[in-house]
């Protein structure tokens, strides 16, 4: 049985610009890895309607599941809720399971309310909210599509409580060895190893080591023995070649 | 004259499964701004041929650029020059010039040649070869099409090599100014405000300071004047709303 596969959507002009290094794909990926669902493709977009509503509608056609992080605050350039709605043409409003958790943080923080926390409460119709332990701003998930906060602390915290409840393939287990010659000298004899073991992902990453460049070899598959047996093979075969 | 637009795709299955963190989009990102080329979309895609075609025929039919990252080394998991091949419907073989860079880069090494090291002087025809100081192994330019290394510091030698020599628009200027306070307090005199400065961009980003919600409010456009003076108008405002 082939693993779910997923896709990333990033919303974020402020990663576009390069005014802020991109923080959660390596979160969602390592997670989903960790619960067997296989992250096949990430993109990143505008902070626009147009954009978002483009990309949300390809990916959620391609995938299982289809993720995305950033533009849902109170602000007006947090498009993300919005742009969901147009993409599933249902409606948007301020509901109110969700107006009792912006409510309860309000209370919690000692904060005044204010008609742009409510707004973090419009939710588009269909869609079950999305907890996280860091914030009272809920998340939330229309059909396929899982719609997280771009902070990275909510982010993460939001993962946290959402992956664990879908369904779940088979983890990938991988390991690793180094080899300490540039990868143009085995590149031969690992290709030749690659092929033999096609049920195996097996990649080459050129490393700096003390100036001189050495490469890690990384193996991925679905079982642990396996995984460990092509590695020890590799070790061998590598030595020699 | 609207700026050019480009699009970033990141190849690398690496990144997808969560080991390797995704470390050049903000160096092409601000390069790109710095030139007055608009970076509108970024996709990451897994090492194979069928998505790497899929996704380049889609980004060069929409971007006046399109640049990548990653598969150019020589080993048998780096399927870019061969797919960026495909994608033109152009051959591909390796190239005296680039031979002659490799050659070069053994020599000044002390290093002995390999099958492997000619792997990577496979260039599809009519491609331009893009140098870089850091390493003896070219990426290439074919039609609108950029490819360039994945490791971090030859991808942004790479950078500096190639940007200055494409077509620049007009550069991206920004500021920005800090509110002591969460962005749901003033969301309504923002969307005001931006909404009557429509020639700016004008983006909130929730920051945490001393434990305590305050906002970071960043103003670009394409005029230093104006940006300062908005950013000025914009900190007398929200010191009365």
């Amino acid at each position: 049985v082939p693993n779910p596969t997923a896709a990333f959507l990033v919303i974020g002009d402020e990663i576009l610009s390069g005014r802020t290094r991109e923080a959660n794909i390596q979160v969602l990926a390592s997670a989903l890895t960790a619960a067997g669902i296989d992250l096949v493709e990430v993109r990143v977009v505008r902070d626009g309607q147009e954009p978002i509503v483009t990309a949300v509608n390809a990916l959620r056609a391609a995938h299982d599941h289809v993720f995305t992080s950033g533009g849902i605050g109170p602000t007006h350039d947090d498009l993300t809720a919005d742009s969901i709605a147009a993409a599933f043409g249902v409606g948007i409003d301020v509901r109110d399971d969700a107006r009792r958790m912006l409510e309860e943080l309000v209370r919690r923080r000692g904060i005044p309310m204010a008609e742009g926390i409510l707004r973090m409460a419009r939710i588009p119709d269909g869609a079950a909210l999305i907890g996280n332990r860091r914030s009272g701003a809920p998340g939330f998930s229309l059909g396929n599509v899982h719609v997280m906060a771009g902070v990275p602390a909510i982010f993460a915290a939001m993962v946290e409580e959402l992956v664990p409840t879908l369904p779940h393939g088979s983890p990938t287990v991988s390991g690793s060895i180094v080899v300490e010659r540039g990868e143009a000298y085995f590149a031969a004899a690992l290709a030749d190893f690659a092929h033999r073991h096609d049920d195996l992902s097996i990649g080459s990453y050129p490393v700096q080591r003390d100036g001189r460049p050495v490469a890690e070899i990384v193996v991925r598959g679905r079982d642990r023995a396996r995984v460990d047996a092509a590695l020890a093979e590799l070790a061998a075969l590598l030595a020699e070649a």
